[in-house]
């Protein structure tokens, strides 16, 4: 993870955090450690709870002990979880860094300021009355453009692959959905060899994709041409019973969005009334009253995480690193309650180490183009 | 015209413009004439100077007497240009369509509000105290996202083409500027076989180039492996000696930015001590001292109009439909003074528009959709 | 023409073709006169005939006088073209190079070997009872994949473009006829951003094109797709009645073919009972009987020539570059009569030029890597 | 495999191998055990030995008995892979499938014809003095632009992927080898979102990789330049210490050619002085002299097999087609003894069937276009 190195590296010369109390409830995982040792490097006390039972990892737990105040272990129970949040309020934190907004409603009252990283946290806080400011982190454009688009986009076909052992090329890809992460599976289906169909309910998004040269058409329609369907559309029962009785014999279904609703399930078992088979660890065969078979990949669960490794630890780099930035904005700025966009100076510096862990370097302007671009009338 | 008709027809049952006095200060060609005929049937009365007497298509001011009231011919000069601006001052006007801003500047205390389709225009009015609304129709997303990516993406490389004949696949084409504009440049060009570099001054821009697959370095490297060089910053002297320096021999040189100043002509001329000839109409080779050739196209003016033919008339529909609707969203909202983005719901009508145009439908939100996207909590 | 220049610098020094007759019946122009040089700097006597008066440049044709025998002049007839072909056969040729075949026919019984450049000119010869070998020039891989993918593919669209001012991206394009250009053609238009159909008829190239992400589908079917159709069969009537009964209004026709008769033009004409107009110089609208409008660019003559410049100058580099190889080859080899493939050795020896020409350098094998190639068993 | 699937209802049908030997040397699994019921539904005979015991399933093994004599089991040693050969031998086949060529070297003196499948075999095979015709199916053109650029090139970046979960966007990737499976894997990466480089010994290859837009250049510079390299050239040392001195810290080193010897894994270890370790199940970091690492992937052995899965069923589909017809064509034709290549038209057969199986429809010649096209001269 060079890009939170590096931050790491300036806060231990700089300092941003020093004695700020920090609470975090995030999976604790290898990831969160390496977030976690960035701001005690640059002065943060810091205390954790695990976010999910299920994915924290003891030996991490285990090994921060050494940096930071840490709350829960694999397997707990709901109980435990929230005498973790409790554990966190009860430390007068002044920045939380939090994964579901539990703990950020728990302690804004008290808080200088709060980090968000998932959309359903965001939702939440906005339908709050909020006594603090909270820097919308997943909705920056750094982890938009970069995670969402080029880190999902290629662990979703990915998953597919892995789960399948599907060829791509000379297939029709249906992408349903073309938000950030559907741009980045339509991108790489295509450059896998795939045909690819783009619905949309935007209008605006649907010319877009249509203006980059996939076919763009209504659901229904396309439930006949695929081969392969990705739903990503954030919302539930983008594939549904009209749209299982259309499809061709063997078409694959995946969901690369973030909760299992967007196949709709109840109707698809509905419409297997030939019944259903495991035919590969990971695929549920759907027999249709006709004798069509529809292939359901990772029960409809996210598929990158389901049947792939997630984001590779260079996309969750540029997600901590954004973190790790956040945190030091908000020791500094002065920012009413409620929830705030991140600067876009802060993707800026994300973006810069990220180039620089890539090795690229880029032109700055000269002093003569600066003025030129700051001066009232840009006329020659 | 198919966007723009479609307003004009709606216009014509509807009348939201009914009565309302328009003054347009823009370029009398024949796409304007459209417009000016759909804002009349919206009800509106027009009266319309010629922005630029260069562009003044005399034929079409003569036709368009008959539905407005028509200042200006081909060849005016400044005064006759400042008359223009007066009589339409004069005359009471709401709503001001402009280029530039000088008919804004001059009617701003009486306006309802202003529409200014420049970026220059912009700069002026955004360093005045502004007494009305103007909307930023250039800034709206299906303006940049269309016309300057798809738009000004293939009429570059056309122009680069026309005036100098070359291949495009097997050459390195250097973009300088990963904008909107050169976002398009570098799809098309990787997209005619050249091997892309991007040259940038924002991280952020500069990974997504990168993420994109295009390779990113600094101009002074880039000079040295290009064959064909797009200038498209906004800035000036993007190009200049230290690059002319290093440039091979037999390199092209093109700007695709509006004003003349990208490529430095001056220091061009100065390091061209072994003299300068025309080697095609649009082709001026500039021979340095050790003999190296750099070809100079259109003069380092914007490639696409002075090599090509500009946009794409159906470009120019997006762009006019937009403004259409912004006249009809000014005679309707009521909004503070100062420069506004241009509403979302606009772009998205003038994107399902264009669509209906090329033909492709698209989904809507099912009930059950809508009611768990707009629900607090959007957990299955 | 790079490419065509280094072979004439090695032909000064080594007169590979020292005294031999070559007769050449090509179109006399500036590139023809680059070949004429190299082979006449390479020891050859040369006499030229027009293949056609109609591509004659007279200025050439004397500017050629110095160094070869010219025949021929532009807006000639019949009988001057025939009186050219026996004046080169009297002079005793011992190589032939043609375009069209009537030189090699009237020369094969005399000849060391011959050259021939068209399709066209093949068909006749391998009728024919060949006294002399003869290498078929245009069916070398250089120029297959050089000339025809990227060159054709590159000018066809520009042609279009030129002629009708369209956006490509956005749009269906249908191509049909999958060879080597029309691979050009889908390529460049997937590039520009269209969404690309390939009609084919054989099924190795239908696979292929799908497997490389194309939509594949018979012709009838795409006719009711299509935005955009560009046929290079070969062929006849790959577009005809039937097709363009099912064609969107405002469907652009163009042929990339050699021949005028891909698109039937008795059939369009038929079909057009509400009359054809121009409504751009090279662009004629055909309106249906029920209103629909077809758009048929250059009349159905090969696009890239008739509204674009034809072949970029470095790609006849190749072709010509291709063709001083072959009378070389002639020279000293000792090949059967009939018509023989060019050998990879000249393929490879045009395509290294022109890496040089394009500054790219490549690798070599080691010793022990040949030594490995050549083994008997390349087990490790 | 739906394409095999066809092939063997028709043979049940036609019965093209009534009564005939068939002798099959392949690896023993699930995909053979299709073909081999093919053959034995076209009324072959066939006796199956197995080409490698560590490839043997014996569970296939076991359920073929019912239709064919099978020797061999899981982990035989070589005693008993010559014994399975001098069984088949003494069957007295006629036709026999090979992999490798011990088979035919054993009976081509009583055989009607053989079919080998791997390129060692076929050099073997050309090196004899044969006494039957032999078929190289892996030449034929089905195989080679179908498996190994589409399907290597897909399994070999999933291999990567698997192995070393890294993100391929962002990255430069060098491809040494353009043959078909280098050109797969340089179009998948790009499709991925790699900058890619490609580097080559031939200079026809090599033009045509500068063409399609990819940087060509000499190993040695791309050595600096990339983050990820993959061998495909079938030779040895295509990445040697010279190269290894010259990689960026975290470079990964892939082979995706037949035999591990392309990365010349003597030189990696004797450059890792500061040693090897194990940070992946699959990936062994070398750290040099300096402290840079070098990441080998898979000890180099063909990547897609030894870090993915291979080829997916659909391409073995297509390959075992080929085989089918293959041996159906040498029990029907008289072919000399030697190698010949799949006659053309068995290719399309296979095409043909393969686009059938993806449901895509193709256009046929009318009678008018094919006259067209037998004519003596093609002109209109």
């Amino acid at each position: 993870m060079p890009v939170l190195r590096s931050i790491r590296e300036r806060f231990e010369r700089e300092r941003p955090l020093d004695g700020v109390r920090v609470a975090a409830c995030l999976h604790v995982t290898a990831e969160t450690a390496n977030l976690v040792r960035a701001l005690r490097a640059g002065g943060a006390e810091v205390a954790l709870a695990a976010a999910n039972p299920l994915s924290t990892q003891d030996d991490v737990a285990e090994a921060l002990g050494d940096v930071a105040d840490v709350h829960g272990r694999r397997g707990d129970d709901a109980a435990a979880y929230a005498k973790g949040i409790a554990a966190l309020a009860s430390g007068e934190p002044q920045i939380a860094l939090d994964d579901g907004a539990d703990l950020i409603a728990a302690t804004h009252e008290q808080l200088r300021g709060g980090i968000e990283e998932t959309t359903t946290g965001l939702v939440r806080l906005r339908a709050m009355d909020l006594a603090c400011p909270v820097l919308a982190v997943n909705e920056a454009l750094a982890e938009r453009a970069f995670n969402d688009r080029y880190g999902t986009g290629q662990s979703t076909l990915d998953g597919i692959v892995r789960a399948t052992n599907i060829l791509l090329a000379g297939r029709t890809l249906v992408v349903l959905g073309y938000g950030w992460t559907g741009r980045g599976v339509a991108l790489r289906a295509r450059g896998a060899g795939a045909s690819v169909i783009v619905c949309e309910v935007d209008p605006l998004r649907a010319l877009e994709a249509r203006m980059e040269g996939f076919d763009v058409m209504p659901a229904l329609e396309a439930a006949e041409r695929g081969d392969v369907f990705v739903t990503v559309t954030g919302s539930r029962g983008a594939l549904r019973g009209a749209h299982f009785e259309r499809m061709k014999d063997g078409a694959v279904l995946a969901n690369a969005g973030h909760f299992d609703v967007e196949i709709d399930l109840a109707e698809l078992r509905a419409a297997a009334t030939g019944g259903v088979r495991e035919v590969l660890p990971l695929v549920e065969e759907h027999v249709l009253g006709d004798g069509r078979r529809l292939h359901l990949v990772a029960a409809g669960r996210v598929v990158n995480l389901a049947a792939a490794q997630g984001h590779p630890a260079e996309v969750m780099d540029v997600s901590f690193a954004l973190q790790a930035l956040a945190a030091e904005h908000l020791a500094g700025a002065d920012l009413g309650p409620g929830v705030h966009a991140v600067p876009p100076e802060l993707d800026r510096q994300v973006a810069a180490l990220k180039l620089a862990a890539l090795g690229v370097e880029i032109d700055t302007l000269t002093g003569d183009q600066e003025a030129y671009l700051s001066s009232w009338m840009p006329r020659p």
